[in-house]
């Protein structure tokens, strides 16, 4: 799906010494870091390239099993100690406490905390004395943007996810019978809500979890963060964005095809084939050395040469109005993103999505997405499923 | 499911003034605040008791659609004023920019910030000389404790997917034939992860996503946060605990059942039976008043009297080494906990599981769990499944 308009950020010079944490698995820094799926938030740092988790003896044997941590440490015995250095007579010490306690053990004098660090952990550990130097210039680890054989191995499985919600996309188009403009499948009126349950029941089925799936039919899609709502209109745009995330490991997959049912227009159908153009011509562009910006720009160039007018900044906005692509991993959102002047430049192993679209009030909205590994000479599709989209 | 064990929160005094928050809708306050299903962390505040949120166009329609929010600000305009207040040449405003314009335009004197804010951002504003207090002697919104008539029907509709969960469990054991001590199920083994798939297809279709859903049988209970893998055996507890997310809304639901396909072991029945009666005993203690400690004691002390005893604090605990309960709503895990020494008292309208286990290697592990709404002279269960475990 498109990202959201958000402040930039610059980048990074190098990785920090000591990170601290303390997150669950939905901090990805954190996912990426300890690679343990924790339900609730803890205590995790690195000491000297070596990975440290804090945990109560509930987690114990799972972090064991599970994690990338190279030295555990139970919360009890790190409690006990600290109720010794600060003479708490049996109080349970702070998170600061537990912290100054790590501290004082491994002799760290600073800790390096990312953006999303509690700020009231933050706050606490600076009135007790600790430095805190917050990861502001860049990410936290820079290696993210690179990924591994097994990362894109992980990323094209959940792209997998998306192709098996647009198989039951077509399929259930296919079998709907149209009756005064509406769809009807197995006798019912086929709702954006019904094509969202059996998407996310297939992406599931694929061992990934589907939340904020878009099935935004006719106008709605205009609206592009629109989830869609009631029935699906017949000879209407249908744009279809399904970003799962795989309950296994955390790496998403961010598909999005345009579907419609019955008889397309010319107006559709001009405006799918140049997006579908503007797809093609971004995806032969990705290649180590061009700016991110570069890419952005040529499709939007070509949008307009083919006459699709873009007007962003309002509360209406039309044409060619989101980010072309954004990075993906244990985010479906990463940095860098390709927009507008954007002048960072593709490098090998990046793995991105390509997400032209359209939208005009009164005629419909089309986006084509998919995801690409970018190679020493180009790029490879790492997301498949057909184009296919009108359907009789 | 259990709780992990962490460091204590005290109480707070009173609702903040001017509450600044920059998350997306897992910061279970932020959604709260705004009722805002947000992908993309966005800036939103609280001025004079109204809900302001900051959002791009790409986010407007919905936002006005779907949020609680009384005013929304579109970035681009906030944007236009930042760049102009900080002369900025036309370069894009930082996020501690659009904090400070907005400062400005609402005359606010300084920001409070719940423990969750971004310390990056944070760090940021507090270097720009924003004030920024930190919300850590209590929740954001103390009125989260106590759910409202709404709440507790979502909360009960949660629960409604967790016993769907069950409702599975139940019919694949009964359905499944006992072959060699593992279990069969229309031809195959069944596995602890089958059955994990099985569950979170049925949550799903009640509109719940089931993640960590735990169908650990045997030894691997013992390790209560263990989620269970390979073949289920037959005639071993199996404990299966599940706590979906509602995503509508936000609401959890969380319920353990503890199953047995075969014959049990008259010590597997006593401990069942044992664990089945203290389940009962903290229902009838809960209600207003009463310490959340004195529920959790009363429960320790019933099984050590019947010869259940507990080490807790290492790396192989067992007994019931874990917290009696937690409070539930937008988060699965919410503060205040039943465990030792509790000394909050139950009020009105509280959400609280209340989930007594056993566990011990070379016998197994059992865990009852279900959710209660704290009424005026009691609770009613708000969770509903049958309790049969042993299943021929």
């Amino acid at each position: 799906m498109p990202k959201q308009k958000s402040s930039s950020r610059k980048k990074s010079s190098k990785a920090p010494s000591s990170v601290l944490f303390h997150a669950d698995a939905t901090d990805p820094d954190m996912l990426y870091f300890s690679r343990f799926d924790a339900v609730d938030p803890y205590l995790a740092f690195s000491h000297r390239g070596r990975k440290i988790g804090l945990t109560s003896s509930l987690e114990y044997g799972r972090m064991v099993a599970e994690s990338d941590f190279d030295e555990i440490l139970l919360l009890h015995e790190v409690e006990a100690k600290a109720k010794k250095r600060f003479k708490l007579n049996g109080k349970k010490p702070s998170r600061s406490q537990l912290v100054r306690q790590i501290a004082a053990e491994y002799k760290i004098k600073e800790f390096r905390v990312s953006d999303r660090f509690p700020a009231g952990l933050a706050f606490e550990l600076q009135d007790a004395g600790v430095k805190v130097v917050p990861i502001i210039d860049g990410p936290v680890f820079p290696e993210r943007e690179i990924k591994t054989a097994e990362e894109v191995e992980l990323l094209r499985k959940g792209n997998e996810a998306s192709a098996a919600g647009f198989r039951v996309v077509a399929k259930t188009l296919a079998e709907s019978k149209i009756k005064h403009g509406k769809l009807y499948h197995n006798g019912k009126v086929l709702t954006a809500e019904r094509l969202r349950e059996l998407i996310e029941l297939a992406t599931m089925s694929k061992g990934a979890i589907a939340l904020h799936t878009i099935t935004a039919a006719g106008e709605q899609a205009c609206d592009c963060h629109n989830a869609g709502t009631g029935p699906i209109p017949a000879n209407e745009l249908i744009v279809v964005d399904i970003f799962p995330r795989r309950a296994a490991d955390g790496y998403w997959g961010d598909m999005t095809r345009t579907f419609l049912k019955g008889k397309a227009s010319d107006a559709q159908h001009k405006l799918v084939k140049t997006v579908r153009k503007a797809h093609k011509l971004s995806i032969d562009m990705i290649k180590p050395g061009v700016a991110g910006g570069t890419v952005h720009e040529a499709v939007e160039d070509f949008f307009t040469k083919e006459g699709y007018e873009t007007v962003r900044d309002s509360d209406q906005p039309r044409g060619f109005f989101h980010a072309l692509g954004h990075c993906i991993g244990l985010e479906v959102h990463e940095d860098p993103v390709m927009r507008r002047g954007s002048k960072w430049r593709f490098r090998k192993g990046m793995v991105i999505t390509t997400e032209p679209g359209l939208y005009y009030r009164g005629l419909g909205g089309c986006r084509i997405e998919d995801v690409v590994h970018v190679t020493s000479d180009g790029c490879e599709l790492i997301s498949k499923a057909p184009y296919r989209w009108e359907i009789a």
